[in-house]
C-alpha cells in the first residue's frame, strides 16, 4: 500500500506521521517548531523522526506538508506566515526534496484539512464543499467542482475575514466586524463574560483554574449541563456563525459545510440554533440540499491532509 | 461565421439578436414579455422576430436564452422566475427545441452575463471572475478556473444576499443587512432624500421630473457637477459595496471583479472612494494583482452571454 509523510507545520508544534492511502494514521511523532524558526534544524528534526518512523514496508512515495500561513503551491515557498518567525520567503519544497530525496508538495494549513476531508472523509458526493475551522482564529477553504480552490494569489477560502457587521467590533486583521472577531475563541469568552456581568451566575466560574481563566470548552462543557449563561452564549455565537453561513451559502451554494477546530465540539449545542437562524437568513434554494458536519478526523486532520496532497490530489 | 440566436428574457421586455462568434450584435429585436406570461404566444413571437432576423448567410446553430430567475441548465427548465408570473416549471429548453429545430441552452441571466463578460470581454488571462450587477436588485455570478460556477443547486453568485450588517435594514429576501438592502437602487435614492432632508440643498432636485421623482442616474450626473450630497451618496454607496466586495475577495480571491448594471456606471464617481475602503478592509495579500472593471457590453450584455452558452461554453 501506498504511503506518505503528512507534515502540519504549525507556530507551536510539529505534527508529522505515516498516512496510508486510506488516509490512516499508521504512526505520527510531535515536536516542537523552533522559535525563531530554524530551517536547518527543523529539517533535521524531521528527518530523523521520520527515520524512526519508517519500516521496510511503508517507503513513502512523498511528502505533503500544511504550514499555518500563506503558501504557494507551485514554488513551493512560505510567502507569509506571522505565527512562525523566521519562515517567510522559505522555498520548503525545494529543500525537503534535497534532503529526503523524495517529492515534496506545501500547502496551506486549512487548505490541506479541507483535501484531506474531501478525499478520505465520507464519501457523500459532494462537489462543492465549504471548510470551516473555529479556534483562536477562523479559517477556512473552498472544494470547488471537487477540487481544491486556491484562488488567484492562494489567499482563497479566508472565511474569517468576511464582515458579518460593518459597524461591529476591530479584528486582528483591522477590518471592523470580521467573522472572526465574533467567533474567535477569545470573543466567545468575552461573550460569556459579559453575560455573567450583567446575569449573575455560571457553574463555569467553578470550572475556571486559579488563576480564573475561562476556556471554550468550559463553557460548552456547562452549556451540557444546562447552564442557562453558557447556553446563551452559545446561542448567540451560532447566531453569528449563522450570518457567515448564511451569506457564504448564498455565494457557493455547496452540498456540504465541514466545521473543524475546537469550537466545533460544541456543535451539538449550536446546532439549533445555528439552523434557525440560516433557515432566516438564506435563500430557500440555495439551502436546500445542505447539510452542515463536523469534521470527524480532530486533531490528525492536519498531517491526514497533508498526506493527501501527495496521495490524492493530482495522483490520478 | 458560425452564429447563435441569444435571447434575453426579463420580467419586462424580452430581447432578442443574433451574435456571432466574436460575440458581435448582428441585428436584434425587443418585445413585451406578456404578463401574466403566456408560453405559446411569447414562443410564437420569439420564431417571428427570429425568422425575420435570419439571412441565408447567418444559419445559427443553436439559441442560449438568460432568464430572470432560477434555472436549471441542464434540464433546461425554470425553477423559480419571481418577476415572470406564469413561468415556472416551464422546460423552456425542450419547447423551444420542438419549436426551432435548433439546439437550445438556458441558464440564469446574470449567469450568462458573466459567461459573454468572460468569452467575448478583454483577454486579460483572467481565470477567476467576480460579476456583479447593480440595479433595482444586486445580482452576481462567479466564474472559477475559466469557467462558469454554477454551485450544487444551480444558485451560486447571489451576491445582492450577503449580509454585510447582521443589525442592518430588513432586505426583500427577508434577511436583514443584506447588500441588496444598500446598493439596490431604492437604497441609494433613499440615501440621497436623507441626505437632502439633513443638509438642505442638491441640484438633483432641479433635475427631478414634476412627480419629483429621483433616480441613481440623476444623482450621478449631479455628482459628476461636484454636487456635494450627491458626492456622499455615492462614497457612501461605495463604501457599503467596498464591505461586500472584501468579504467576497477574501474568500474567492479573484483576478478581477466586473460590475455591470444601471450603478455600475456611477463607477468613475465611486471608483476612489470604493478602493480606499477595500484596502481598509481586505486582506492585502487577496487584494494584490486584482482589477475592478466596469462591463463593456452595456446593455446588449445579456443576449451576448445567452449566445456564449451556445457558441463557447462546452462548445469546445
Amino acid at each position: 500500500m501506498r504511503t506518505a509523510i503528512g507534515v502540519d507545520l504549525g507556530g507551536t508544534n510539529t505534527k508529522t506521521a505515516f498516512i496510508d492511502e486510506s488516509g490512516r494514521v499508521i504512526k505520527k511523532k510531535v515536536f516542537s517548531t523552533p522559535a525563531p524558526f530554524d530551517r536547518g534544524a527543523w529539517s533535521a528534526t524531521l528527518k530523523e523522526y521520520a527515520e524512526a518512523l519508517k519500516t521496510s514496508e511503508r517507503a513513502p512515495c512523498g511528502i505533503g506538508i500544511g504550514i499555518a500561513g500563506l503558501v504557494d503551491p507551485n514554488s513551493r515557498r512560505v510567502l507569509h506566515a506571522p505565527n512562525i518567525q523566521g519562515i517567510d520567503g522559505w522555498a520548503i519544497g525545494e529543500d525537503l526534496e534535497k534532503a529526503f530525496g523524495l517529492p515534496v508538495k506545501a500547502d496551506n494549513d486549512v487548505n490541506v484539512m479541507a483535501l484531506g476531508g474531501h478525499f478520505f472523509g465520507p464519501n457523500d458526493g459532494s462537489k462543492n464543499i465549504v471548510c470551516l475551522t473555529l479556534g483562536t482564529g477562523v479559517g477556512g477553504a473552498l472544494i470547488i467542482n471537487g477540487q481544491l480552490y486556491r484562488g488567484s494569489g492562494f489567499t482563497a477560502g479566508e472565511l474569517g475575514h468576511i464582515t458579518i457587521n460593518e459597524e461591529g467590533p476591530q479584528c486582528s486583521c483591522g477590518n471592523h466586524g470580521c467573522a472572526e472577531a465574533y467567533l474567535g475563541n477569545q470573543r466567545i469568552v468575552r461573550r460569556f463574560k459579559d453575560f455573567l456581568r450583567k446575569d449573575g451566575n455560571s457553574i463555569v466560574t467553578d470550572m475556571a483554574g486559579p488563576d480564573g481563566a475561562v476556556t471554550p470548552h468550559m463553557i460548552y462543557e456547562a452549556a451540557k449541563k444546562g447552564d442557562a449563561i453558557a447556553l446563551k452564549v452559545w446561542e448567540e455565537t451560532a447566531a453569528h456563525l449563522a450570518t457567515l453561513l448564511s451569506g457564504v451559502i448564498n455565494l457557493v451554494n455547496p452540498d456540504k459545510i465541514i466545521l473543524g477546530g475546537g469550537v466545533a465540539n460544541a456543535f451539538d449545542v449550536m446546532e439549533k440554533p445555528l439552523w434557525d437562524n440560516i433557515h432566516k437568513r438564506a435563500l430557500k434554494a440555495a439551502v436546500s440540499g445542505l447539510r452542515i458536519v463536523t469534521s470527524k478526523q480532530g486533531e490528525d486532520a492536519g498531517v491526514i491532509g497533508a498526506a493527501a496532497l501527495v496521495l490524492k490530489e493530482g495522483a490520478a
